[in-house]
């Protein structure tokens, strides 16, 4: 039964908080927390459970699953050191856009668990509709880190490494950069001195609209309209705001064209 | 009592066809749907049991609230023409960035109606979180507007010109570049073959986000964190898509420059 396994994870970042504490939550065993940084490591341990380590050299050896949830260039920098000892474990990461063999070369049993989501360390996310994708380099892991996943979500996919990878990069446009529209959204209203709760219920029924509509139907706005006279009035109410002026005529010219694609 | 006014619509849009359906399921008396298309006038008209037209010459007269919801360009070149004989009713419009002033030569008794939402014609939107914003050019018409609106949304502010078009500009970001985002993510996923359900449980999460957390502070991914490997490697993807890449190096690097900011 997998809730005996050992787990220990290396990295206690948005995701690996998310889901370690999630792991936690249903009982599954997690003994050690690494990071570089002794504040997240402490934090993330007490969470769950578990012990704690800042160095490499001291996480511990002959446990059942390594989970690696790193900046990807820290993660890539690190395999050497991390990897020691390790050639019986099963070794996982989490990221969207490294492929799997980068750990092949140090053991047979490896894999990746990807969680799809946005995470944030102060916010406890749900975890029972995010997809999960599942890669593993035998049969009876990819089983084992599926069964495991299971008890997380009921939406668990399998994709090779290139399929997650084009997975993350159209994740970061529907994720980070939406997101960052709603951080230039709140940098507009509060040089005005307006609230940016004001902007919610938009916020909330444009997303609500991409269940129903294709995303490129549901376009509005003065793009889509090619309203020029409102676009011009906007780029100059942003002209003390360069940066933000440049997003504004490249998206904009962008709606424009896709328009005419569909 | 404001049900027995009698109101036409000069525009059959996405916002003018929400907002008279919304209007006539709260009883109000639409007269009149006036639209260049005759295909729009038509089905707005029948579905709020109106009139329609296709002429501004054979817009009712002597109706007592006109609202103008048409595409900004069309509207200020049209203005001369539709507010012909109505220097005794109350016209507003409804439009994020222009200001009520535009109606004044005219009449005495204008305003705007400027319900805060993305709307499409496929889909009908419930009115009771929409925030609409309202101003009017006498005190007894504001209270009217302010009264009509009360009785669609909970949320009903007062705000001039000036603020409206800071509103709109900002809801330009939240909504519709936040949507465009959504729609280069399907074209990326739809190259691949990949299903743009697979982004929703991301989506909602990330929208859910920013009601509990600042969206500055809720931003995630490869360029918040700076990590050059998966930038590189996801711009190397998007070598056939000139485009889409020239925006995913924008955003990436406006998310990294405002990072320092905070």
């Amino acid at each position: 039964m997998h809730h005996n396994l050992h787990i220990v994870f290396i990295g206690a970042g948005n995701l690996a908080t998310n889901l370690a504490k999630s792991l936690h939550q249903h009982h599954f065993k997690i003994d050690q927390v690494y990071s570089r940084t002794e504040d997240s490591a402490k934090l993330l341990a007490n969470a769950v459970g578990a012990e704690y380590t800042t160095h490499l050299e001291d996480v511990l050896l002959h446990k059942d699953l390594y989970i690696i949830s790193l900046r990807d260039g820290a993660f890539l920098e690190l395999i050497p050191q991390i990897m020691e000892q390790k050639s019986d474990a099963l070794v996982v990461h989490t990221a969207g856009s490294i492929p799997m063999d980068v750990l092949k070369p140090y053991t047979q049993r490896c894999g990746v668990l990807y969680p799809m989501q946005t995470f944030s360390k102060s916010r406890a996310v749900e975890f029972d509709t995010i997809p999960f994708f599942i890669e593993a380099n035998n049969e009876e892991d990819k089983d084992l880190l599926i069964s495991i996943a299971s008890e997380l979500s009921s939406k668990i996919f399998e994709a090779d490494s290139a399929q997650r990878k084009k997975l993350h990069l159209a994740a970061v446009f529907a994720s980070n950069f939406a997101n960052h529209m709603y951080s230039l959204s709140a940098e507009i209203l509060q040089k005005y001195g307006l609230p940016f709760e004001s902007m919610l219920s938009l916020i909330d029924e444009t997303t609500r609209k991409v269940h129903q509509v294709q995303p490129h139907k549901a376009q509005t706005g003065p793009a889509i309209r090619n309203d020029q006279d409102v676009m011009n009035e906007h780029l100059n109410m942003l002209k003390d705001m360069p940066d933000i002026q440049a997003i504004y005529k490249l998206l904009s010219s962008s709606i424009l064209n896709h328009k005419s694609d569909k």
